[in-house]
């Protein structure tokens, strides 16, 4: 008889969270047996619905996660930190969608599109990659794996709602100030917890997350450092330009990359995108047709399109890859992650 | 006695005719003693302002130029190949800010930070550049100066306003309905004159201009083609992406380059930028400074920012650059190409 799971979800109420909820009663893969919603003091009592179900949202403590199988974290570092081994220890596998683990060498980082296998070695948590990163390497792992691949250049074209329910709202709330011609006071972009708050409605801001010793950003140095983890090669170049832009929902990123193959044409890099799993290639220039942010809000894969040879390199190519940042780039993954330990009898 | 010059604009209701008109206003340099507003038949007949006189917009026609010294043509490529020759058999200097005469060999295509000496060799016709280019060769003209310069790429995230007046009110107009929950139709961008629109409010799109037969857009090879022309460098390798985004005015840049020379530093590319003609250098990054399109606005500068070395490549370097587009990257151009030609005595 299949087992039946206990899953919890830690952060129960923010963006990520509720799609998580979402996805989970979708899923048919496994048989989930109970569920605990976990969050804040704050938000603990509140209500949601899963399968039909009434279900009080409870303060997430250590003692929450006896008898938990599964734990999927996404309520920011500093809970991961404080609760993360506590679940471990109650014998939960924890999935943690915050930066808290990610470059532990004892943490697998997985997309399971491209590292599922990562998931054998692990010691208790499993940590979900950054949104940004997520959908470049989804898309590049097919790329790497038939011609090899030297070199990545990424310039990202944000949305906010990477940034949380609160950044959702600024900008639309000042989306609409703006075109009623009136004042505004940024309060929570480019980065809840820094010294100074810019305006993001009809303006780009390149700073996501705070700055580095290096002048790049940490959400610079994540897609840098977790590229190279997840695809196991510490010396493949990799640079990123990380940028906010006023969009709700779905990160575009403009991509470069140079393969290590020479002859490589950019219909065998097509092919290989179109058979992979989870991506959808929408490369038709004639009739207009790439990928946009607006039309991959609430789809799970990963759209890559304008796919053409460098004019100069000729291992040189460029493609634009887009996804939705809260599902593929974060609670769809997760949930991925949780189908992968199941499918590989991990738990 | 100095010269008073007779001034026409071509296209002057349009977005950076209007602009031009405003910066006209302004010129010190030399001394305007008429100016001639044209326009097409439709908007003929309308009034606009000049130093307190009032002056009636006429259409353009042959017969218009008789006179002029300084043609500023701004009202689409149609009608610079139309008129643009018209003007000069009439003894006139056209300076084009269409894509007409761009890569004609025997037409200078002119930053005056840049290339102003170019001036010297025009047959009556001189092109002012794409916005998108403008900008970015400007901010890297000090570097290549000192530097040497192999290597470009490009990423853009492009204004509205380069689209014209109506693009403007498209993105506007989407955006309340978007924020309202109401249904819209796209019937503008990415290109008026394209097959299919689509959303742009809290959208990117990944196509300015139509696309060319090596799958790039006519933008990208813009960019690509001016930026060997004005740096008159045959084989420097380009390399572009251009993508439009919900911003009113002000295009941003994601520029990585390549040095030729070995050892320099990002300080000595910060050093290069602080001096130079028309940059201002906002890179501070520990107190988060950095350009915003939203902070360009009306102004004629080119700021340059996020000013780092790639973790790589030591002859790698990255850096945001921003500007006003109808400014610096249209009507302003312009204008200080009139102000170069009169103080190098050409006209």
């Amino acid at each position: 008889m299949a087992k039946n799971y206990h899953v919890a979800v830690v952060g129960a109420t923010g963006a990520v969270g509720t799609q998580m909820i979402e996805l989970l009663e979708q899923v048919t893969s496994f048989e989930i047996g109970k569920v605990s919603f976990l969050s804040s003091a704050r938000s603990a009592g509140k209500k949601k619905t899963f399968r039909g179900e009434e279900i009080t949202i409870e303060e997430a403590k250590p003692e929450s996660f006896s008898g938990v199988d599964i734990a999927l974290f996404s309520a920011g570092g500093s809970v991961s930190k404080a609760l993360a081994k506590e679940a471990v220890q109650r014998g939960a596998i924890v999935i943690d969608n915050t930066s808290a683990f990610r470059m532990d060498p004892t943490v697998p980082l997985v997309v399971p599109e491209v590292n599922e296998e990562a998931l054998k070695r692990h010691a208790g948590i499993i940590a979900n990659p950054n949104c940004s990163t997520i959908q470049m390497v989804a898309a590049l792992e097919p790329i790497r794996e038939k011609f090899g691949l030297n070199r990545i250049i990424v310039s990202t074209y944000q949305a906010v709602s990477g940034s949380g329910i609160s950044a959702i709202q600024e900008l639309k709330d000042q989306s609409r100030a703006i075109l009623d011609g009136e004042d505004f006071t940024p309060e929570y972009l480019p980065v809840k917890g820094d010294k100074k708050h810019y305006q993001i409605a009809f303006n780009a801001l390149p700073q996501i997350d705070v700055f580095t010793d290096n002048d790049y950003t940490y959400e610079e140095m994540k897609m840098i450092n977790e590229t190279r983890k997840i695809m196991e090669d510490d010396t493949m170049k990799v640079a990123a330009t990380c940028v906010r832009i006023p969009v709700v929902t779905g990160h575009s990123e403009s991509v470069y990359i140079e393969v290590e193959e020479a002859g490589v044409s950019a219909q065998a890099i097509q092919e290989a995108l179109k058979n992979a799993p989870g991506i959808v290639l929408e490369d038709d220039p004639a009739n207009q047709i790439y990928p946009q942010a607006a039309l991959s809000e609430n789809k799970k894969e990963v759209f890559v399109g304008r796919v053409r040879h460098d004019l100069d390199d000729p291992k040189g190519f460029h493609m634009w890859i887009v996804s939705d940042n809260l599902l593929k780039g974060a609670a769809w993954n997760s949930i991925q992650i949780a189908e992968s330990l199941v499918k590989l009898e991990i738990i």
